[in-house]
């Protein structure tokens, strides 16, 4: 298969080769009907402008940078292909770098963009990252930046996130409908803003419902496995071991479950499970995992949407604004739920 | 926190800074173990050379490419930490790029790659590449390219691949030890190599042992998600259906396990199920899944080993080599295997 070209994609839309360039530069000589017809078409056929050779001719790069902790972890990987269905409809490049959640790293990736390598960034800061100096750093030398679902104080500019304090609120109060007495937050560090404001939704859940407090009621979770085993185990293996578990970070969902089978403790009869998750295999899991699914590929789409809306300004600014996009409480057998007939 | 200077990473490891320093960049004066302890110590702080100001040294950008179709598979996921474990010991940059499967996409950044934007490039190539012409004119421009995983004929450079065949084989013969006479091949489009080494090892086994052919031998996916679920459904509808599933890729599991419970086919007992994945939650599947487990991060550790041996050639010429790592058959209960005792 070679290459489509923008003849090749006139021709199937049945549209001059004019039209179809004006369309896709947006230009206001199109009718908004016939630039949606021709990005669907472009979409369809995996039409790909040359952001290069426009680069040229605009003195841009072209390019947008997506920095973010790891790509291992399914809100991640859903937010890219959201921020990529807009920069492919705008012809731009989507370069992505990981943190692995090193402030240092960050500062390092940060550093490079003031020379201008890309035109805009989209971050979602790293576990590590207090003060935003090295992102302000960074909107100072001109370039815009938005923030995704980890945000961080000081520079004012635009951030998409999700209900994270409501979503986790809604969650303590589906395990106290279940029966749980002891719910236990096992979280990241709670420097970072989504854990921050989970865990306030979490303690103000508990205060409300009146649900008294225990030892272990938080757990935090660091960088070391087997560490996190050990901590996890030890709370667990107690007499009177928690009944409830939200599970922050989609990633210790595997430990909860693996230590569940270790000590023989049945989910959901001794322990009700939720976690903050966009698995797709959450549902085939044993048992089906409840989970707070975040709609991770439209943060992505409406952060991308604001940077584009900076780059057309001729001063590149950007709004200061916060766009929240509601997560959602989906209940499955490991809080007790019953499971939804299949088809 | 700030970011580690090099002057504290010396302070850590008690050891002056000009030592640090030349372990870093490889020196010659340097002993292996004294190498070995920066690399370490460097990774435990976090440490991040400064790529941007050493580029202006050395007047190349420091930065390698990693171009592959999609973050949301746990293999390429891996494969991209390997990756950059590698690249951070070097004071790389890493910089991904997703096609999408296009190969229009994965054409428009090659060409970008053509300007010296990057001094290396890894690519998995996508679902519709066949010629390799595009990423022959990266090589011919001076960039060397590495490629894993999926890997096209013509470009003449280095390959880090699984053993694709056997394992396919070695997992026909497993389903027909559980007791399968019609095993089915669930595919993505074969101009791929790994699916086309994946069917290679699969027909050869089911003409070793003389399994009867069938219809629905081979189903091909594509990316129509709806007709994907026809073609699947009709598949397992049939009088006779197939009684053994060997899944090509990740994102296809979640399809069968879907039908499964849909049209209430039980697994193990009416369709044994072995999937290509390296999916964390396959032990906690109901019923855990047996699965195909890649060597990822050793694939993309490799694959990174074999660029930056070039890279630190004057010629940057790259040899010309298949790396073969091999995959693991991990037995569970989608095929009827007890499980394995926890703990």
């Amino acid at each position: 298969m070679s290459a489509v070209t923008l003849k090749m994609l006139a021709k199937h839309l049945s549209l001059s080769v004019a039209t179809v360039s004006k369309a896709l530069a947006d230009s206001h000589e199109i009718r908004q009907s016939t630039k949606t017809l021709v990005i669907e078409g472009a979409r369809e056929l995996g039409y790909v402008g040359n952001p290069y050779a426009s680069s040229l001719r605009k003195r841009a790069s072209k390019t947008i940078a997506v920095v973010l902790p790891e790509v291992a972890d399914s809100f991640f990987s859903e937010a890219i292909n959201g921020i990529e269905s807009v920069a492919l409809q705008e012809g731009y490049h989507v370069l992505i770098y990981l943190t692995h959640e090193h402030l240092a790293r960050e500062q390092a990736i940060m550093e490079e963009f003031k020379s201008g390598r890309v035109d805009g960034v989209l971050v979602s800061v790293s576990e590590e990252t207090g003060s935003g100096e090295h992102i302000r750093r960074v909107l100072d030398s001109g370039t815009p930046v938005v923030f995704f679902d980890r945000v961080c104080d000081g520079p004012g500019t635009a951030c998409v996130i999700t209900d994270d304090f409501e979503s986790s609120y809604r969650a303590v109060v589906h395990l106290a409908a279940s029966g749980c007495r002891q719910p236990t937050f096992l979280a990241t560090p709670t420097n970072l803003s989504i854990s921050m404001n989970r865990l306030k939704g979490f303690e103000k859940a508990l205060a409300d419902l009146g649900l008294p407090r225990h030892k272990d009621e938080v757990l935090i979770f660091g960088k070391n496995e087997a560490e996190n085993m050990d901590l996890l185990r030890a709370a667990l293996s107690q007499p009177r071991p928690p009944d409830g578990m939200l599970v922050c970070v989609e990633k210790h969902v595997t430990y909860v479950y693996q230590l569940c089978a270790e000590l023989r403790i049945c989910i959901p009869d001794a322990l009700k499970v939720i976690a903050f998750t966009n698995l797709k295999t959450a549902q085939f899991m044993s048992p089906p995992l409840t989970t707070v699914s975040q709609p991770a590929f439209e943060i992505g789409k409406t952060a991308a949407a604001a940077l584009f809306r900076a780059l057309k300004r001729a001063s590149k600014t950007i709004d200061e604004e916060v766009i929240v996009i509601k997560s959602a409480l989906v209940k499955r057998e490991s809080t007790g739920s019953s499971p939804v007939s299949p088809g």
